[in-house]
């Protein structure tokens, strides 16, 4: 049932809602909607512009991984100048990993909105970040490089490009705080509850207690992330207090 | 001899003449000249900043490579509104191809700039490419990425992006041109000088005649591509004729 709703939804949506949708994804307001459209257009419906080229987001896909590429580049060259070139490339790699991608446009529900004549259930499973990449591409269209830019800082690099954590000597900093704990023998907890306040996507709160008291809380589009932030906020207050 | 004269050459030059020389090879002026003096130094100087960080231009390689790659693909996407995904991608690959980026770091001099400890000639084949990226890099660290955009554009895309040779429907109009000449019963010639002006870039220009009148004429920094793009005004030229 909820695949068809989904083909029903996204294809009655009006100019209107999807001008709002798009203004909570991005966080600022498109000025032209056709290349988010085309962003959402899925190859099924067989659309063809006046010169008989198809509309679809295959060819944004494209052009949004490039742009992700030169923006993540410009972050890593400038947030770690010890780093030589195959560190840079190899970091880069991991920030635009077909996973992470994924999870990026899974986060954002852009799958809900993908105008389709085939269920979602019978895409593959990189369509979320197929998505993620074709809405890049659609933003550098609409607006340029600079919102681009802003836009990959504000969904990607800020939340969590974290250069220890891809660098491999923090795999997650939630078994770190658990580790710690079970160390010293603290009791903690992680209450989680869905937090989506006016947003449009759904978001999730985590308070972090440890002997009950609550040590660090964080707010993520997923469980895993905002328990994976709080645990992080903690790890370096604890450590600020340990010093 | 000239090895020993291109690194007192490149040691000696003080800020205003490499200011001038910057000026010339980017067609716009630089605003700070430390990305652009980074991307000139050899690591074989083993320089340093206060921090420990090795100052060549390896880093910035990686950096203008990003930047070419996503310059280049916004403007296959507009150029080639039929291309798919896997057309653009290889489109792609051939313009910012290794020997491709050789030549136009060698049609721009820039090795005659390079401050190194070793002689230029101990240099591997890439060294121009690498330091045409390296270059690339310091414009976006300097003036961002619309100028990087712009340099790219004039430097790469306008004088050598040709979507028809790219996709090997023609390999060199300069064999088209004989071709029809040979075919015509027509003579025809390629007037070749060296015609740098004010440029501190050599620059070569070329009348093509056909049956002694000058058909087209192309200036260029190398004599092979002066010809091709006279070649290539001919061609159009006489099809329009021939219609």
């Amino acid at each position: 049932m909820s695949v068809i709703r989904n083909i029903l939804n996204s294809r009655s949506y009006k100019g209107g809602n999807f001008f709002n949708i798009l203004t909570q994804i991005l966080g600022f307001k498109p000025k032209t909607l056709s290349p988010y459209k085309k962003a959402f257009t899925h190859r099924s419906l067989n659309r063809r512009d006046e010169d008989g080229n198809a509309i679809n987001f295959e060819r944004l896909e494209f052009l949004g991984d490039a742009m992700l590429s030169a923006v993540v580049a410009s972050h890593l060259f400038r947030a770690v100048p010890g780093g030589n070139e195959g560190y840079l490339t190899k970091m880069r790699s991991k920030v635009v990993s077909r996973k992470h991608l994924n999870e990026l446009g899974k986060d954002l529900g852009l799958i809900e909105h993908v105008q389709t004549n085939i269920p979602v259930t019978q895409f593959g499973v990189n369509i979320h970040g197929n998505l993620f990449e074709a809405l890049v591409g659609a933003i550098y269209l609409d607006r340029g490089y600079k919102y681009c830019e802003r836009f990959i800082y504000e969904r990607v690099i800020d939340p969590y490009v974290d250069i220890e954590q891809l660098e491999g000597k923090v795999i997650s900093y939630k078994s770190l705080v658990i580790e710690w704990c079970q160390k010293e023998k603290k009791e903690f907890d992680f209450e989680v509850y869905e937090d989506t306040g006016n947003d449009e996507l759904k978001h999730f709160a985590v308070k972090l207690r440890i002997e009950n008291r609550v040590v660090a809380k964080a707010r993520a589009t997923s469980k895993k992330k905002a328990e994976e932030k709080a645990s992080k906020r903690a790890y370096y207050a604890l450590q600020t207090k340990i010093k």
